[in-house]
């Protein structure tokens, strides 16, 4: 199979390229880059040397048809939707890494990313790319919206109990924690090196736009309207987002009989690993993988859970998430091209 | 006036020295290792190579008392206990560091410490030395409990709404983050660099040491029990801590009322400072400084107060807190020695 | 094929089952640990955990004949030499790791790594793996020594020039710097994570083990007996080794010349990357990949050539080698689970 | 005495704030900032919040006589020199940190620096400000031209020797490691954490504008022309210079010899410290003070000595250096202010 992605200068394009390379089943046939148009390669992406010496081509829908089975999308939000919507027309299967189409509701998008959504029309049958609820919709999908970075830890982490209906949703606090990679490719004054290393903050707290896309999910596993608070913070790494998750139980459990939830509804999941007690997840067992670790604490004093929730942002945060999506999309082997050991150290 | 320090091997007695050295109203005349006793100080910390050329003494109480006015104990919890009693019953004052004189309920201590305590009558007399609580009583101290740097980081953020009844205890989650000096001067395979640098994660998941200390403090204030869910996480950066503190109010109160609350209370308070919003705390704005900074921000949707403290752990959280004791003690203009900018870069 | 590793709690023997994992032509059926015999390897590894789930053994050599075709040893230098010499004994192929049998002279061993070789016999037979220089040799050995990753990356930059017989030996001065990991996976002070990030040094200034095992090959090429000074230094990162080699050449040449004798030197060499000028390479660009990327430098002031040279010192400086010498010796393609594209960001 | 800073924005300007706040001796009187006129200084450096609450001037050189006794010039090389001159022609004590008049030559300035001088009748007598060997020339400057970071300790480290012509200057080279503060505060692409976390390159290689500086005070030393080759690299950390220094010698000297020319030379310096053999030295061992840390090893299989000289590139390098130089022009001791412990950890 042959497929292309639509913006290879930033991160998520990248580590799409990354590891579309090593996939036996398919063939990057088409890369496109505005700012990097007409340039080869290796001279955005240093890496790339004697590796993939190919030119940057501009965005065409023409040649996207006539090059690739399959389109990704690593543009930026805001951007991806209007050449998203092009290639749909144009027929091709789409898998969008941006925000731009998962949410169901137009109106909830203008109002949390400050635009008017350009191609509300495809809201309703794209499909919210996270395999291990929507496994069967992605199979059939055309256009697969790829869920945000923060968004897949804190829902892998809460989806077996929202399942259950067991959360008492006024209490659910997420503090999330993410490496900088999140933020993108463009030098900004956060992230200059000696402002970032030996740094650590909040930012956007309570206030960030993935907020909208985790009640929606949760609310859909809940069949409720469900809202909590959401304060993300920047760690001073390149990978990794560590969510640490707060709520409290509807009925009485202990931590033995959580536990069993989350073996259940994981069972045959290859990429989510619930940890056994009472070790918690590190970033760095996920680090340049696909693996979502998991770990539940009961915290007997409060009657409280506390969840863990470890992912690669760059990985199952993004791109991994995309190529698991593409194995469903085209009938692959679904882990194919995603088995490497976590790099640690 | 001349001070000593008792085990100037470890971390904060390193920090200690560092910041009594530019003290213009103390000597110090007593310097103490068990593991380096009789080697050159720039043995064990070679960066005070031409600066401090001492050579470290054992532990002695009679060359305490005939060298000193002032002892600050340095020693890890568990061993300083018993060298602070011998230093009280010869009549010196003394600045604990460690966790032994904290808890008023030995059995408390026995509990989260896993040992008995050996010097339980001091308890009552000892000082919690948190100046913006208990300046008074720090100043006719004999015996002052230095806070733990996570406890300070969370006390300073709650005090002012703790005293004035308006927090709903039940809901409050305080998840906190620490640099890796917290832990300490003794290398571990946790703080091993391959595995510590590019990773993070939660520790002693609500079992954290340092809770029934914040428990006790908070409950003085709010004039009741009080036990909340407390989660520490490891940093890969060498100092500061950042606590992200979640509670729900008793009372109505927009941001802006309770912004008038903090700067009320921190009014005279030279180093506490509340953020102008919308401005959240950064570790590197209080790094090597004794600062705390905070921010309060309102999340409107849900109705909870989300809290920030920032300080740097060796300093507001460990040695610094520790001279504005002394200071206090001795008379002295409370931030004699501790007026530095904050480094940063 | 079969194959075992010897030694997989260290950091080598870990960097090993993660590359082997992925090839699709051999199967780890062995793995050795001392420490942590009988133990599941995600105890020592978590980032094992529903990866491979096995049981480490002890060492035997009836069970690695049993069990294997090949054993890689990634036991420590003086440790190696033992159980090298056994298996060797059994009749198995060997890649060693270790430093044990680099030198062909074990007086010169006994001098640099302060023991006795204890298995001298195997010194002339063994075959140095650098497989750009010795590809034939490696083809029907029986015992293959690693390479060091400092030599590594330091022969490399100097083979196509010390084969021309052009350098002036006594102007050559190696300046290298590596990253942690290089040193290993029991904590230090040095290593201490407080202690190493935001520092930087050098160490064993010529005085490094590795000198004897350069010059032993640097020798060698230019039919000479060769010394120079080697001073390596410490950086604060987990992977990367970045050698700046600074050499007067015998005759005159321009910068063109020089590359063009890189150039052709390197033709048929996957993993050789000699950049475009005025590129200089970055350890980044060789993140766990099996690459080493080259540049050549004129100084046209001093007419002095300054080569940098940049390895991931767990790849092509030590497990990723040791692979490509399985690939020759079992006859795979030599690339056979190298092909992946470096990790960056 | 007033003192004035023209411009805070950058990281030496806002160094020098942080060393001149904690100096008894003199006031700040006057701080301009180009981009920040007319803004609270916290707004750009936060860290000052409650500390030092005044606000951005522009640049005046009326308001400058007015309100200063003596100038810091924190302004980049090339913007430096006009407003330099100006300051100087209105008879205000310049201490400029730019590279603007460091270099006698106006021809090799344009040469390495890529522009016209726009102020050549002041380099005359502009005096080279590196206390060490030009202490008297600098109590009687009306402009002291701050050396550059690298030639701070690359020249300290020569110094001593150079002194005594007994350097063979063909042989010399250094290779140089600074931190990322050196390159300034503006975000770019190098410097983008993502990219430069976990990453070590050369730049400049034999072509850095450092280079003609450390030949011209060098040569003055050796009373000969010298010229060598200069290596930079840029170091994951945020503050600190290592420079490697390797060099051969006309006459036959041992290590202790060597070691006795350097206590000898610096037997008054306060700030330069040679370490006791065989250590070597750290950048985090003069973190954030003044001191330079030198070691001397020589390595007796090659005969050339290897000198190692670490410093903090914001303090001895930058801001510290002109804060001692302003001590001396002023009549101060020379180490006001700059007698802080370094900060470790």
């Amino acid at each position: 199979m042959r497929v292309g992605i639509i913006g290879v200068t930033g991160y998520t394009g990248n580590e799409l390229m990354r590891l579309l390379f090593s996939h036996d089943d398919v063939e990057l046939t088409y890369l496109t880059s505005h700012s990097f148009a007409g340039k080869p390669l290796d001279e955005i992406h240093p890496h790339y040397l004697k590796i993939m010496e190919t030119v940057c081509r501009p965005f065409s829908v023409e040649e996207a048809v006539e090059k690739t089975d399959l389109v990704f999308s690593a543009l930026p939000h805001g951007e991806s939707m209007e050449k998203v919507s092009i290639l749909r027309e144009a027929g091709l299967k789409v898998i969008d890494l941006s925000a731009d189409f998962r949410l169901k509701d137009a109106a909830l998008y203008s109002e949390w990313y400050k635009r008017k959504h350009l191609a509300p029309h495809y809201l309703a049958t794209a499909v919210y790319g996270l395999p291990e609820l929507y496994r069967e919709e992605i199979r059939g999908a055309s256009l697969v919206a790829n869920p945000g970075c923060y968004p897949t830890s804190v829902l892998l982490g809460l989806a077996p109990l929202a399942a259950r209906g067991v959360l008492d949703w006024e209490t659910l606090v997420v503090d999330a924690k993410s490496g900088t990679s999140g933020a993108g490719r463009v030098p900004s004054q956060t992230l200059h090196y000696p402002e970032c290393t030996e740094n650590f903050r909040a930012y956007r707290a309570a206030d960030h736009q993935h907020t909208p896309e985790m009640e929606q999910e949760l609310g859909k596993l809940a069949g409720q309207e469900v809202e909590f608070t959401f304060v993300p913070h920047l760690l001073p790494i390149i990978r990794g987002i560590l969510s640490t998750i707060y709520v409290k139980l509807t009925v009485k459990m202990d931590e033995k009989e959580i536990r069993d939830i989350y073996e259940e509804f994981y069972r045959n999941e290859q990429f989510v690993r619930l940890l056994p007690s009472p070790s918690l997840p590190e970033t760095r067992n996920v680090y340049a993988s696909n693996y979502c670790d998991l770990a539940v604490k009961w915290d007997s004093r409060k009657n409280r859970l506390i969840i863990l929730s470890a992912i690669d942002n760059l990985v199952k945060g993004a791109a991994g998430q995309a190529v698991q999506n593409m194995n469903i999309m085209l009938g692959f082997k679904e882990s194919k091209g995603l088995n490497m050991v976590p790099l640690r150290p």
